[in-house]
């Protein structure tokens, strides 16, 4: 990410105080701390926080311990590194008090009701008393649009993974347990040089495939039958998420089907997501295939979600409580059909909303033409 | 872990819920899902649950959505399985209402302000009202004692770790990158049959070292210089958690009387460890070793933690907010000295704490005598 790219977010945030009735904002939330600082520090678990952001109008601080001192410092360059020793319940009233803060906004989604508690009582006690507004989901609608930086990132990212399955499934063979599958993908991601996995791949074999969320188990592959990988890896920060159902041998005519189905309701979701459109419409596009098709109760989840520093993040292709979609947007399409204890078919990619119409972010050519 | 295991715990659950003043409590913090349910699936992020257990004296609910319906139905074999379609503040209203739910027990650590927010507007919507109370610490503390299982898990989890640093330590070689040496001890945590690592490892060299949460790197190991591991793995759901810092030949003076100054700072603290004695004893004896060694503001941390399903769990051994240490809890000691810019030392063990002092669990045999 370029310097200024931070340095812009940071303004446009400062510019947004007046309107949340906060003058100063505490950002605990770890993907948005890194969008407008830049410090790279995950949180070893949802209680033990590696640092959050202190910003007003003047002043833009990271709060964070001493294990995270020197990372922050070289990181987060348009921000002032303060190391403290005690639970921020305990730092964070004299730090405010100094800064002149009347109103701290929080972010209500991450702060915990005790945390949320701790701070309140321990705000209220300073004279004068400083208090807590909710701030809502702002710096979430904030990420949602992608600038060129992000989106080249997510481009490389999607390119690595396409990459990776491109080497992969043609070396698929009958016996390779899902585990070691899953366990040769991640070594690909590392050695292609991501950070990382953005989430635990998902590798599932014949009636594991009806699991969406399936974990990889040892089980071993078989022909015939579907494969779902469901893959993404992380670079710079950002995800990609991309899925697709393989066969060794052809499958049965009943998984043909389903298989043609689904890559239908995949091009009719694709084709259907625009800029300045509700997000529920493509949902519909690719969900009316699916029904029409007779496997309407075999599609249990969402179309899509939007990816960024998160794999899952705002906004959501859902029947339910659509958003406007917007260019700059980067999305998933991704219908599915679970037939349970058989086996099921998951067609993901990952485009960016373009001024017409998307572009496909993530590309393998391992579709078929049933 | 045994089915009894689950069963005892379900039971002990139930009969405090008199003392906490609820009738049902609903439990949504994923480590106290696992250990009240069996139930393995982690969640993807803070945001996306994959789950919750709703327990009351006569029910045991867990409820989820379609994703996880079959390994919920697999898994939590005491439970019944609720699969759910809309959000939780919509569901479980509902839910409650079937049971005869008068006051809901929440979990204060784990809970947003804003689903308590959202989920607080929709109980008191009913008729008659729910009632929401916060329910503090009450299921850590039941996991801060680990049964016989659990230990087996953490001991099978430990001997592994231990065997894989022995078997990687002698191999390092001067020009390996600490991200090779990361990725190395993650195929070798894998091909071991663990789940997988506990947390990220830390492979810190050089100055490096001197940052105690350090993030592997590209940069080459030399000789002479502190190269820290800290390394853990899962077995069963459980954690293990490991460091030592190794030369590739011999350090220079001043590394080697740190190294000595952390060594015998970390024998006091072993040596502290003793049921039914407050937590900041061991903290103390350590800490007292480092500064009278003139490292005192080099040890930055606490000196240990509590390991268990979380890598991090209480007690913890630190200066403040002392516990009382009792037999069966599980815990690091791990002092460390870290000088800016120049390298640290950090060598941590992982203990059970018998009758009368300490069972070492994590085992390696790479510890200098300067």
């Amino acid at each position: 990410m370029k310097k200024s790219s931070f340095q812009n977010r940071l303004s446009a945030l400062k510019s947004m105080l007046p309107g949340i009735k906060a003058d100063t904002l505490w950002i605990t939330q770890p993907e948005n701390r890194r969008y407008f600082s830049g410090f790279k520090a995950e949180d070893t678990s949802f209680t033990e926080s590696s640092g959050s952001l202190v910003i007003n109008k003047k002043k833009s601080l990271l709060v964070t311990d001493s294990r995270y001192t020197t990372e922050a410092q070289k990181e987060a360059f348009a921000f002032e590194v303060v190391t403290v020793k005690k639970p921020m319940a305990e730092e964070l009233p004299t730090l405010l008090r100094k800064l002149g803060t009347k109103v701290l906004g929080f972010e209500t989604a991450h702060l915990t009701w005790e945390l949320h508690r701790q701070m309140q009582n321990a705000l209220k006690r300073l004279s004068p008393p400083i208090r807590l507004t909710p701030v809502r989901a702002l710096l979430e609608n904030m990420r949602i649009i992608k600038d060129r930086d992000e989106l080249r990132a997510m481009a490389a990212a999607s390119q690595l993974m396409g990459d990776i399955l491109e080497e992969i499934i043609p070396r698929l063979q009958a016996g390779f347990s899902e585990k070691s599958v899953a366990w040769e993908i991640e070594g690909l991601v590392r050695e292609g040089g991501a950070e990382g996995l953005a989430f635990p791949s998902i590798v599932a074999s014949g009636p594991n495939s009806s699991l969406p969320h399936a974990v990889p188990t040892e089980r071993k592959i078989r022909p015939r039958e579907p494969i779902t990988l469901d893959v993404g890896l992380r670079m710079d920060g950002y995800c990609c998420d991309m899925t697709r159902t393989v066969f060794i041998e052809e499958p049965k005519p009943a998984f043909k089907k389903i298989y043609r189905t689904v890559r239908k309701a995949q091009l009719a979701g694709l084709d259907a997501v625009k800029p300045d459109i509700m997000s529920n419409i493509p949902d519909k596009a690719a969900r009316d295939v699916i029904e029409d098709a007779g496997f309407g109760p075999f599609f249990g989840h969402a179309l899509g979600h939007g990816v960024g520093l998160a794999a899952h993040e705002s906004p959501r292709l859902a029947p339910r409580k659509p958003e406007v979609l917007k260019e700059g947007m980067v999305v998933t399409v991704e219908p599915g059909i679970y037939i349970p204890q058989k086996g099921g078919v998951r067609l993901e990619d990952m485009v960016v909303i373009g001024k017409k119409g998307i572009k496909i972010l993530t590309q393998c050519n391992y579709l078929y033409d049933f």
